[in-house]
C-alpha cells in the first residue's frame, strides 16, 4: 500500500436505479425513479446509472420521461453489456438500445475473469477480448462516452491476473473513457484493493492516464464500503455506491456512508459542500421513495448514529462532545440522542429528568427514578421510543401527576368476520372525570381500534384537545418467545397532532390490555402537555 | 502494511451480552441472554463477555444464574472499569465486585486518549496510567486473568499515540494477560489498523510476548467488520464481536461476518469447524433470543446472502455456481433462492409443487400457484416461515384440500383486568365437523390464548392428534405502519408436537382475525398431515 494517489475530488457514481432495483424487496415505480435521480442530481452525484433500455414497458416509460429532466450536476448513464458472443456490435439489439438513447454516457459491463468467459459466456479468451473492445468502440463511433465496468475483475484477478488486465486494455483500446474495477462477488478485501487499485492506475497512467478509474464494490464479505473508500484513496476517481446499499444479495457500497467517509474524514469532495448538512434529511426521504425503513444503524445518517444509551458514554458525551462520536453530528445534520435506559447512568438520567420537572431535581429522586427504570425495564418495558410514557412515569415519581380519569371498566367483543360488515370487534368504555361518568362505545376493525374509539368519545367530552391527537403507528413485540399465545406482549404506540409526535407503551400478557395501558399513557399525556402550554 | 503476523487460530471475544445489551432498541431478559451465552458456548467462541455486575436486579440475577452455566467452550468474562479517580482499587466497590466473581478472567477498560483522560476523566495522564496500573494488578493479586481495553486506543493514537502506547504499556506492566485496542469511536479504517496493530504487536513481542492481542472495532464510519479481519491478520489474536453487530450508536463487528471471513475466507480457525454449516440456522434462533429481525442482507447467513435475483445472474449461477457467489452457501449452512424472475420462478415453482403434490404437475398448476403466491406476498403474506400455509396453499389450488372443519362463529370477550383473575378473555368457538356441531368455551391471557384454548377443545374432539401439539411461538408484525390500530397485522404462529416443528401465517387488519387464520392453518395441516401418515 505505497502507492497512493492524491486525489482531491472524487466523483459519485449511484447504481441505485440499476445494481438497487436488483435488491430482493424492492420495486420501484417510474415516478419513484424520477424523484429519486432528481435528489441524487441536486445532492451533486456526478453520474446516476440507469437499468437496461428497453427491456420492459416500465424502462421504456423512465427512459422517456428522465429524457427530458434538466440535470444541474449529474450525468444519466444507461446501463448494458458487451454485444452477444458470435454477433456484431451493430448487430446487437442491446448495443443499438444503448446507442439510441439521448446520453452522452453510457456504461456496459464486459467479462473480466476468466472463470466467466469460460462458464458463463461460454467462449474463448481471445473471443472475449474482441468482444469487450468491439462494443466500445462502437459505442464510441455512436458519439457515446463509454464507462467499461469490469465484472468480476478481482474474482478473475486471483485467477488469472494477466488476463484480468487484458480485458480492462481491451476496453481502454476500443476507447472507453472510464474503467471501473468490480468486485462482482464481494470478495475482495482493503489490502488486495489498495494493491490492485494502484496497480491499475499507474498502469493507466502510462497508456492512457486521461482514462477515469472507478470501484463498483459488493458486500458478500461486509467490506463494501471499506473496499471503495480505500480504492478511491489509491486511484479510482469513480465511487460506486448505491442509497443505504443496496443490491444483489447483500448489496455494495452505501451512499450514506462513501460520502461523509470521502468528504469529511478524507478531504475528498464529492458532493456540494452545502448538502453536506442535509444528508440526513434526505436519508429519511430518500428511504420513503424506495419503501424501506431506514436502517438506524447506518453509519452517520441512522437514527442510531449519534444516540447514546450508556451512562458511562452520556457522561463522557455530557462532559466532552467529541468522545464518543466520530464527528460532529451538525456536519451531516444529524442529532445527538441520549436514550433512558437500565444501563443510563446518574448524570444522564437527570439531564432527562430536569428536561421535565425543572432544575432542581435532588440525586435522591434521580436515583429513585433511575431504580424504577431499571426495575421496569426488567419487567419487559421498553422506554427509548416511548418517551411520552417516560415523562408519565417520572411525573408519577416527582409527585407531579394527576390522573385524568378513573376507569370503570372496559370489555371488547370480536367476532369472527362476516361478509359486508367492516368491523369486526366492538368495545365498551365506562370511566369518570371529577365524578361525572360516561360510558360510550365504539366499533373497530379489531379490537384495538375498537377500544381507542370508545375511549376517544369518552375522554373528547372532557378533554376537547384529545380530538386533535390520532394515532399513527402501532407496534407490537412478544417478549419471553416461547411461552406461546400467553407470553408477554410490549405494545408501542405513536400519536401525532400534526405538528408533533410522541411514543407510548404498554405491557402485559394480554395484548389488550397492554395496549389499553399505551393508550392511556398518550390521553393523559397530551392533556397533560396542553394544560401545561395554557 | 508488512508486519503481518502469521496466525492459524483466533479466538472469538464476543460482547453481545454487554455492547449488545448497549444498542438502541436491545433489551434483553435474564433467560434470553442465558439461552444467548449457551448457544455461543456452544458454537465454540472462546469469550462471552456480559454487563457489569452489581448495576441492577436484572444484572444480579443473571450473574447468579450464569455461574452454574457448565460451559465447554467458552470462558465467561465479566466487565468493569478502572478504579475511580482518587479511590483505591481496593476501596473502590466496581473492582470488588469484579474481583468477587466466580470467573477465572475479568475485563476492565480504561482511557488510552489523552483528550478523554483530561475532558471525561478530568485527570492528568500520571494518574491515568497508575489507575490502569494499579486497577489491573488488584485483579491479578485477587486471582484473576485480566483483559484490559484500551478504550479510545485509535482516537488516542491520533492525538498523541506515545500516550496511548504508555496507557497500554501500563496495563502489561499492571499484569494484564491480554490488551484490546478499542476503536471506540469507530474511525479507524483499514490501513491504519493494520499498522498499529502490527506496531503494538511488535512492541508486545519485545516486552511481553505471552500477552494477546485483541480488536474491538465500531461501526461509526462503516468499517467494523474489515478493521477487525484487518487487525486479526496483522497480530489480534481475540476478535471482538457482537451478534449481527448490534452495540452502541451503529454497533461493531459482526459475529456472523467475522466468523466465516475468518475461518473460511482466511484459514484461521475461530469456531468448530463442525458448527460453520449451522451458522444459518443459528443466525435465526439468536435473532428470535434478541428479539430482532435478522438483517436480510447480512453477508454469509442473510436471507439475501444467496439470492438471485437479476435474470443474467440467475442464468450465470444456474450454468457455474461460482460465478456470483462469494463461497459455497453450504459452508454456512445456506441455501441458493432465485427470486421474481418469470422463468426460474417456474422452475423453482415446480421443485417446490412437486415435493407437495408428487410428480407430473403441470405446468400451468405452476404457473397458477405461482402468481398466486406473488398475489399473496404482494398483499402482505410471507411463506419463508410459513411452510405449513404454504403446503395448505398449494393443496388448496392442486384440489388436494379438504378442510377438516367448517366454523359457524367464534366470540371473544376481554376485559380489563381485575386483580385476582388470571385470565382476561373468554371465547367460544362454534363449528361443525361431518355434520356433528360442537360448541366450546376457554379462557386465557388474552384474547389469543383465550381462542385457542377454546378451538383445541372443539377439535380435540374429533381429531385426537391435535391434542398432541402445542404452539410454542408466536409472532406478530404490524404491515402497513402509519394507519394506525387499523393497519393490517401478520402473526406467525409455530406449533410443536415435541419431535416436529411447524410454522403458519395469517393476515388481516384484525389481530385476532389473523391469529385465527394461523391457528386454523395449523390444525388443519396437522391433521392433513397425520391422515397422510396413516
Amino acid at each position: 500500500m505505497d502507492d497512493r494517489t492524491v486525489i482531491d475530488r472524487a466523483l459519485i457514481y449511484d447504481s441505485t436505479l440499476r445494481e438497487g432495483a436488483q435488491c430482493p424487496g424492492i420495486s420501484l415505480s417510474v415516478s419513484d425513479k424520477l424523484r429519486i435521480a432528481a435528489e441524487l442530481d441536486r445532492l451533486g452525484v456526478a453520474f446516476i446509472e440507469g437499468g437496461m433500455p428497453e427491456t420492459n414497458p416500465k424502462e421504456d416509460e423512465f427512459y422517456r420521461r428522465i429524457a427530458e429532466y434538466p440535470f444541474q450536476n449529474a450525468s444519466f448513464v444507461p446501463f448494458g453489456a458487451t454485444a452477444r458472443v458470435g454477433v456484431k456490435p451493430e448487430n446487437d439489439p442491446r448495443l443499438s438500445a444503448l446507442a439510441d438513447t439521448p446520453f452522452e454516457h453510457v456504461c456496459i459491463y464486459g467479462k473480466c475473469d476468466i472463470f466467466l468467459v469460460e462458464n458463463v459466456l461460454r467462449t474463448d479468451r481471445v473471443t472475449n477480448l474482441s468482444l469487450i473492445s468491439d462494443s466500445v468502440a462502437f459505442l464510441k463511433r455512436a458519439g457515446k462516452k463509454v464507462i467499461f465496468d469490469c465484472e468480476g475483475f478481482f474474482s478473475g484477478c486471483g485467477r488469472d491476473r494477466e488476463y484480468a488486465f487484458e480485458c480492462l486494455r481491451a476496453a481502454v483500446n476500443g476507447g472507453a473513457c472510464a474503467v471501473v474495477l468490480c468486485d462482482t462477488t464481494g470478495i475482495s478485501d482493503p489490502e488486495t484493493c489498495a494493491g490492485l487499485t494502484g496497480s491499475v492506475r499507474s498502469e493507466l497512467d502510462d497508456i492512457a492516464p486521461e482514462v477515469l478509474l472507478g470501484i463498483h464494490a459488493h458486500n458478500d464479505c461486509g467490506m463494501a464500503d471499506a473496499n471503495t473508500v480505500t480504492a478511491v484513496r489509491y486511484g479510482a476517481k469513480l465511487a460506486g455506491t448505491t442509497l443505504f446499499g443496496i443490491g444483489e444479495r447483500c448489496g455494495g457500497a452505501d451512499f450514506f456512508v462513501t460520502v461523509p467517509n470521502l468528504q469529511l474524514r478524507f478531504g475528498m469532495e464529492c458532493i456540494g459542500a452545502e448538502h453536506m448538512k442535509e444528508l440526513t434529511s434526505a436519508s429519511y426521504r430518500l428511504a420513503e421513495l424506495l419503501n424501506i425503513k431506514a436502517p438506524a444503524y447506518t453509519p452517520f445518517v441512522g437514527r442510531n448514529a449519534f444516540s447514546h444509551k450508556a451512562g458511562t458514554h452520556i457522561d463522557a458525551v455530557l462532559k466532552a462532545p467529541g468522545s464518543f462520536e466520530p464527528l460532529d453530528p451538525a456536519l451531516v445534520g444529524g442529532t445527538r440522542r441520549f436514550l433512558a435506559s437500565e444501563i443510563t447512568g446518574r448524570s444522564g438520567m437527570r439531564d432527562i429528568v430536569e428536561k421535565i420537572t425543572g432544575p432542581g431535581t435532588s440525586p435522591e429522586l434521580c436515583e429513585e427514578i433511575l431504580e424504577a427504570l431499571k426495575q421496569r425495564e426488567f419487567e419487559g418495558y421498553q422506554y427509548e421510543s416511548a418517551g411520552a410514557s417516560l415523562e408519565l412515569l417520572i411525573r408519577k415519581l416527582s409527585g407531579q401527576y394527576r390522573p385524568a380519569f378513573t376507569l370503570n371498566s372496559y370489555k371488547v367483543i370480536t367476532l369472527d368476520e362476516k361478509a359486508g360488515n367492516p368491523y369486526s370487534a366492538s368495545a365498551i368504555v365506562d370511566l369518570t372525570v371529577d365524578g361525572r361518568s360516561e360510558i360510550t362505545a365504539g366499533n373497530g376493525i379489531g379490537p384495538v381500534d375498537a377500544l381507542d374509539c370508545a375511549f376517544r368519545r369518552a375522554m373528547g367530552h372532557f378533554y376537547p384537545c384529545t380530538l386533535n391527537i390520532s394515532l399513527v403507528d402501532y407496534k407490537v413485540r412478544v417478549i419471553d418467545s416461547g411461552e406461546g399465545t400467553a407470553s408477554r406482549v410490549r405494545v408501542f404506540i405513536e400519536f401525532s397532532s400534526g405538528a408533533r409526535r410522541f411514543g407510548t407503551v404498554g405491557l402485559s400478557g394480554d395484548i389488550i390490555q397492554a395496549s389499553w395501558a399505551a393508550l392511556v399513557d398518550a390521553y393523559e399525556y397530551w392533556i397533560m402537555d396542553n394544560a401545561e402550554r395554557g
